[in-house]
């Protein structure tokens, strides 16, 4: 055979086809040495306990090799998958540890929501716009979407929820959009999952960053308020957190919340996934848990991260209002800004930011079609106040320009 | 509603309706206080270096916080892709970090490989039996495999990966089976890889653990060689590594080295399964390949299991010959014994090795159908010499029971 000729290829599988190249662009971005980078959701690298996380990585291995070392149970550590069914039980919510399975972070509970319960076809309810990365997980099994909007006056949450695999809502701060779901419409979810029967999904990454106001209620408590006798709890609802945000991303450490059977089935999920979780992250996770670090490092992130959404509120407000409206978030970690002109079109909105050196998230990767062109994501947890500043300035050169051509 | 009266649930995919029940049987063995666990592929943590890992993983966080506590990139972190590349590279074979894509363990790499390959009825080309992770991390997307038999007279390399989306083979110690693919048909399955262009994946788990003889070159050595100036690599092979048996499970990291195209794709579906792996197990992984722990403690791991295997086959011969024939292995971490009457049913001496307090793997799990009844796996890896010899005398009271039967 010639050196350098090679034979056809298998064909990749075809949902590699369906991948969005802005999503490729954005990924790729914001790496530059002055590239003022507002578009992931990361946070501030100051916020983490380096000093008593690095004791207790040693600890973890030194003290508990047999845990930090060997395969962990497929579930994960049994006295993390305890740590976490306590931490969420509540007067009317008794969570026992098969309720719990440990994850890869949040992003592998969704790739097992769905691995278990998507088929090629499958319907999935969700906001629209949604998580990028809950559609990234969930392409490769080629669902069906059918949007909801729980904002909507004549929101229906029996006909959102009805046929639906599973329904996928952020009600803390809804990713992208920042808005918080009102007590009202997160009753009204669960009602309507356990009259359907549909699995509801409640993402919850952004739970603890509340800056104003007090923290509504879970979905999962409301849930479990609905049944206070269901021991352990089997309801429709389906909770996800992380330490990504609380603590630190690179532990990767995650948890789903559910009803034992299909925790069993998610468990047979992972098995197929990664087998288990890295005993390593999970014995540092149960540690902190221990000493309380999540708790003890909350007053200063949410300090650090209140300051610069008011910062990029008032940068916004100042530089970007002739192109574009926004919302001061609750919580959480972005700002949606919509363009006042329909027609306006945010991807090229990102090519133009990133040749003036800022980079935001278009709202067409959010868009399980990429249709939604006219919105963009500006997070505020990385950067300090007078980089946001700085970022929105050069947000509003780019904006002018695109408005021009 | 009535209390405790649920709706019904949407349906689990289909795939979950084809699990194993063998599968979770000795999955969940192997825990009481006095079973012998010779079923699964453990280490025996007494090889992990304690001291020096919690050191490390002191250092991880403490000198390079940004490394292990923010996310990695989704490929890996940079460094360790180069110490990858470098690791695997030789004066045929150029590899660059854009030949490698670090993974949650060796599980990952092969459920990324099936996300990329496999469309539902997707064609692979696999050993029968083959190892069962491989077939429970591929049963989500519904493929369909076609055996081939490298030890087999009649063995057609071409023939075997015609028409595949990719060949799985596991050169060194074949799991289950404990055999070493030779050195011809080892070129064999190389040159038909190149010629048919059918990705050939070369699963490496136990390429360290050659108790006799000097090992033989790997399939992606083998490839490069056929082509010396193809630089970075871009040929049919896709190697696969871990740390999992040479330095700890628990760490999860593992390495796919393949063509750039294939590792950007590979790249995209990590992306939807769990982000990136931990930064914090790549940087203890980084900085152990730069202390040479893998190296410096692989001398007490072959003396260690070395000796181990010795002795499981010496009990082996003492107890179990009147029912089954084995081979003693070259390396890994298994012996495969066959029964002598092709009516044994080696799902019942599973039961039944059980109630005597001694759990092995049944031939059934890693057939795809479930169909092998005929074989165990026995792992000699984990236990001590004498508690191998109970093992073996414990599982002839079972063989002799399932006989009479």
């Amino acid at each position: 055979m010639d050196q350098f000729t090679q034979p056809e290829r298998p064909a990749f599988a075809r949902w590699l086809g369906g991948t969005n190249d802005v999503t490729h662009m954005f990924l790729s971005a914001g790496n530059g040495p002055d590239m003022i980078n507002m578009a992931g959701g990361l946070p501030d690298p100051s916020v983490y306990p380096v000093a008593e996380l690095a004791a207790i990585a040693r600890d973890a291995v030194a003290k508990n090799p047999r845990d930090a070392l060997n395969y962990s149970p497929i579930e994960g550590l049994p006295a993390l998958r305890d740590a976490i069914a306590a931490r969420f039980s509540d007067e009317n919510l008794t969570l026992t540890r098969d309720n719990v399975l440990i994850t890869t972070a949040g992003l592998q509970g969704l790739d097992l929501l769905g691995k278990v319960l998507i088929d090629e076809g499958g319907l999935i309810a969700a906001h629209s716009p949604t998580y990028l990365g809950a559609i990234d997980a969930w392409r490769a099994r080629l669902p069906a979407y059918r949007p909801f909007n729980p904002e909507s006056n004549a929101f229906d949450a029996v006909a959102a929820l009805k046929g639906a695999q599973f329904a996928y809502t952020v009600p803390n701060f809804s990713n992208p959009t920042g808005r918080l779901i009102d007590l009202e419409r997160r009753k009204a979810l669960v009602e309507a999952a356990h009259e359907t029967g549909t699995w509801l999904v409640e993402d919850d990454p952004y739970g603890a960053l509340y800056y104003d106001g007090d923290p509504l209620p879970r979905l999962l408590s409301l849930s479990g308020a609905m049944r206070p006798g269901d021991t352990p709890y089997s309801g429709p609802v389906v909770y996800m957190g992380t330490l990504s945000k609380e603590l630190a991303p690179g532990l990767r450490i995650g948890w789903l919340v559910a009803a034992p059977d299909l925790i069993a089935a998610l468990t047979m999920a992972k098995q197929g996934s990664d087998m288990c979780s890295s005993g390593l992250t999970q014995r540092v996770a149960l540690d902190a848990f221990a000493a309380r670090l999540p708790e003890r490092i909350l007053p200063n992130i949410l300090d650090l991260y209140k300051t610069r959404r008011d910062a990029l509120c008032a940068a916004l407000a100042e530089h970007l209002a002739p192109w574009f409206d926004f919302e001061k978030p609750v919580g959480g970690m972005f700002v949606w800004a919509v363009a006042r002109d329909p027609s306006f079109d945010t991807d090229k909105l990102l090519k133009a930011a990133l040749a003036e050196g800022v980079c935001v998230t278009p709202s067409s990767v959010f868009d399980v079609e990429g249709r939604n062109r006219r919105a963009i994501r500006i997070n505020f947890t990385l950067n300090s106040a007078e980089r946001l500043g700085e970022g929105a300035r050069r947000l509003a050169l780019a904006a002018a320009r695109v408005a021009a051509a």
